[in-house]
């Protein structure tokens, strides 16, 4: 079944500084990665999730898991599995070079904020999906479906107010999904500690590519 | 060089409001796949890309770009190497099984939006970036980077009251980089035709899932 489509419309001065409002608003956003222990309403983040779930994907098989994780020990057990795995990465398996690309960022194994931060949204894509009789449908597109939801959910999230660092737990996801419980068809795509950032919380003090260097015109 | 970073605080209240608007805006976003002629400004489609700019990338590299194509020309070119292309997709390439779960989209390989759309909007992913003395600049993440960057522009573009469809075109990625001169570093991920809606559009009628089946709370 099809149905008749009908967008609202505004004037185009209206649809320009609605552009640049929200140019402006995500212009704001930073991956931060010293987060409080304040609580946030579980509500917002239900919202900020909805928000990801409206997000396109090929077929649209929506082919998306999000663990929201509040409950402490398993905050805790999370950053062991990390901080273990994490280690690893940067002594031996990142390589000098990718350790060398991240030392202006400072990033390092040690993740305080995956005790800290009152949520953590582990993001799960499915590579397939599971019919009766054990029979598989195909997810066409699914990481690339995922990640355009983690881009809104990303949108969301500061549109709120909250802040967050996108992760990709190099070698973490078989264990994390063990952990977690989550089907084998479920592979952990990203990682995402939310809250309100700490009082003396610091950024690398980066510079974003201007209109002219990611943009060309025909 | 790290510097303090401090977010705008709202109350749980206005978080819950907020959060709520933003998801019943991009709720109403749809993928349209029958556009209008009627022109848009070209500093709402700026905004709309200066949002997209503003994602996260691994390690800051930053490797999208962005090709708007505006003119008529270029557009029809564009058309005829996708309609040839997939009509092979769906005629061959495809597969009975995958033409069958698109059925109910109605999409085939005919498609006027590529002529009408006053914009179509090219993403591709830079697969390393390219140093002085022909050095390769690794680009870790960099699908999944800009999936993230479509996702914010897509949001964007729901926000400015314009439509689209997120599309892959398959097997077009090399004759449309060489169409439109960009570099063998850079491959086409997405294609996005963007305008109003045409008076007559019309779309699936598909329904989201709920949140309890795509939110998992530990
Ligand atoms: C990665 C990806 C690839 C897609 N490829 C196509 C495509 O080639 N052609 C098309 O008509 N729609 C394509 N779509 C759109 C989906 O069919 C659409 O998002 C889905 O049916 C859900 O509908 P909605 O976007 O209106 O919510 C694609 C979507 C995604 C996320
Ligand atoms: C796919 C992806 C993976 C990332 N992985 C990590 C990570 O594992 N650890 C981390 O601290 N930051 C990670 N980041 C965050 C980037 O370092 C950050 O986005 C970039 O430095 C730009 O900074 P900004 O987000 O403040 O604009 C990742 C970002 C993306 C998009």
């Amino acid at each position: 079944l099809h149905v008749p489509f009908s967008g609202e419309r505004s004037s185009h001065d209206e649809m320009v500084r609605k552009s640049k409002e929200f140019y402006e608003m995500l212009n704001k956003r930073r991956s931060v990665r010293f987060i409080s222990s304040e609580p946030v309403p579980r509500e917002v983040i239900d919202n900020i999730i909805r928000a990801a779930g409206t997000a396109p994907s090929g077929a649209h098989t929506e082919p998306w898991t999000f663990v929201v994780v509040q409950d402490p020990e398993a905050k805790h057990k999370i950053r062991e599995i990390i901080e273990e795995e994490e280690e690893i990465n940067y002594m031996k398996r990142m390589g000098e070079k990718w350790v060398n690309d991240l030392k202006r960022l400072r990033t390092n194994w040690v993740k305080e904020y995956l005790d800290t931060a009152p949520y953590l949204i582990l993001i799960f894509k499915q590579v397939y999906g599971l019919l009766p009789q054990n029979k598989k449908k195909t997810h066409y597109y699914n990481e690339i479906s995922v990640s355009i939801a983690c881009g809104i959910l990303l949108a969301a999230l500061q549109n709120a107010g909250l802040v967050t660092v996108t992760t990709t737990p190099l070698n973490c996801g078989p264990r994390l999904r063990v952990l977690l419980q989550r089907p084998v068809n479920e592979k952990l795509l990203m990682l995402l500690p939310v809250g309100y950032p700490s009082k003396d919380a610091t950024v690398p003090d980066l510079k974003r590519k201007p209109l002219e260097d990611i943009m060309v015109v025909v």
